[in-house]
């Protein structure tokens, strides 16, 4: 079975929006959060780290989803699941799941590339092979 | 041929991330103020309004994709283009593309209901079937 | 000695902006949400409830400072002391200091009052006299 | 008389809480954003080429404060306006004015400093001189 990591924390009131429920793209910012958590949960060095020894910057998002199913609200604490469900070549996909107590209010599928900064225009970045090693801790 | 709008905006310090590139949830951030400029421009009264006429109080996001082509980063001009691609009973589907000039840098799609406040739960939202005359105004 | 509570966090990469550091305008949110949290674990009840019982929606901002001594980065854990410092007839003052293990990363002044909504335009609030009960609950 | 750069922008549904109102570290936000199109609008070079030609990777905030006069919503077009209002040695003050119409919403005051990567550590940043001509740009 695949290593999972949950991340915990209370919706604050400025995640909030005028409907007062959690406003939808704050789901992504914390998806990405607990695929840092998850990372390091996993022991991988940091993207400074990785910078330093392997030019790695990072994974950054090419393709992302979410369902929402229920809503919430400032003050309510939640978890997020998450898990790799899948492994390319230069690509893998992360399963987010949060949860109110037994509630499901979102599910989220985030598919990552490892980057390196483009040698040929630094302002851009490129996807590289993904290392056995990067698999083999998050496995 | 449906109905489009074109949102326009600079890429601002703080949309940007460590890596030095737009913070992927900005984008899913900036899609939905484009369905709203969207809705604006087909002449859609506010929700302030339609929450007072009819107790809708918005279209909340049950749904949403991206994928992103290409990094962008500050001081950037860019503009999405928004349109409604799909009509069903209880939702709608709305497709966005962001672009830099000619560079694509995202594709964006949103699957929205019609909402109002749960008669049960006044912290929870319920979606409605679509009138008529709202997507008649955005078709 | 006035009551104080101390909010628990980890900077996430999404707070961080270009040059690597915690976005400033982050502090103001965190400060605002370590504010909630002073208030609750104070024991006042939700601004859902006392909108319900008293008409209050909240105790927005008037006025707000802050000092940045030391930046911090994503992965770093931070806590926030927040406590009120000074009690006037309609407003009061938070304060906030926020603290990296012994480095003091930035300190903050709030000064909020307690709201309802302006009978006169809803979209608009104004400030109320501040409660006996209220503020002794927070002293 | 000092220059100044006015920089307008639409409320989005995104940048309001649940009290309907913006969420007021958004102004923090925006008045930085307005900043950075000051140095723009004054002929300033981009700080990824401060960075190249002499380590400047910008201006970060020491000291930062605001005042909060009229609430303001989604769908209304505001405009702030900036100038620099004072120059010292290692530091300066940015004032700002948001106003919606003749309506001032809120004003705000920034104290920035010119700041290098410190070669100490390179997570962290520390404050340099101001050289003449960044000061004779925006006067």
């Amino acid at each position: 079975m695949a290593r999972r990591n949950i991340f915990r924390m209370r919706i604050a009131f400025s995640d909030c929006d005028p409907a007062q429920i959690v406003y939808f793209a704050n789901y992504f910012r914390w998806f990405d959060t607990s695929s840092h958590e998850f990372f390091t949960a996993c022991g991988m060095p940091s993207w400074r780290e990785t910078l330093a020894t392997r030019g790695a910057i990072g994974t950054p998002l090419v393709d992302v989803g979410a369902k929402f199913m229920n809503s919430a609200t400032y003050g309510e604490d939640i978890e997020i699941e998450s898990s790799v469900v899948e492994w390319k070549t230069k690509s893998f996909v992360i399963r987010h799941v949060a949860r109110r107590g037994e509630t499901v209010l979102a599910e989220g599928r985030e598919v990552r590339v490892l980057a390196i900064r483009d040698p040929e225009n630094t302002l851009r970045i490129k996807a590289t092979p993904i290392p056995e090693d990067f698999r083999a801790l998050c496995e």
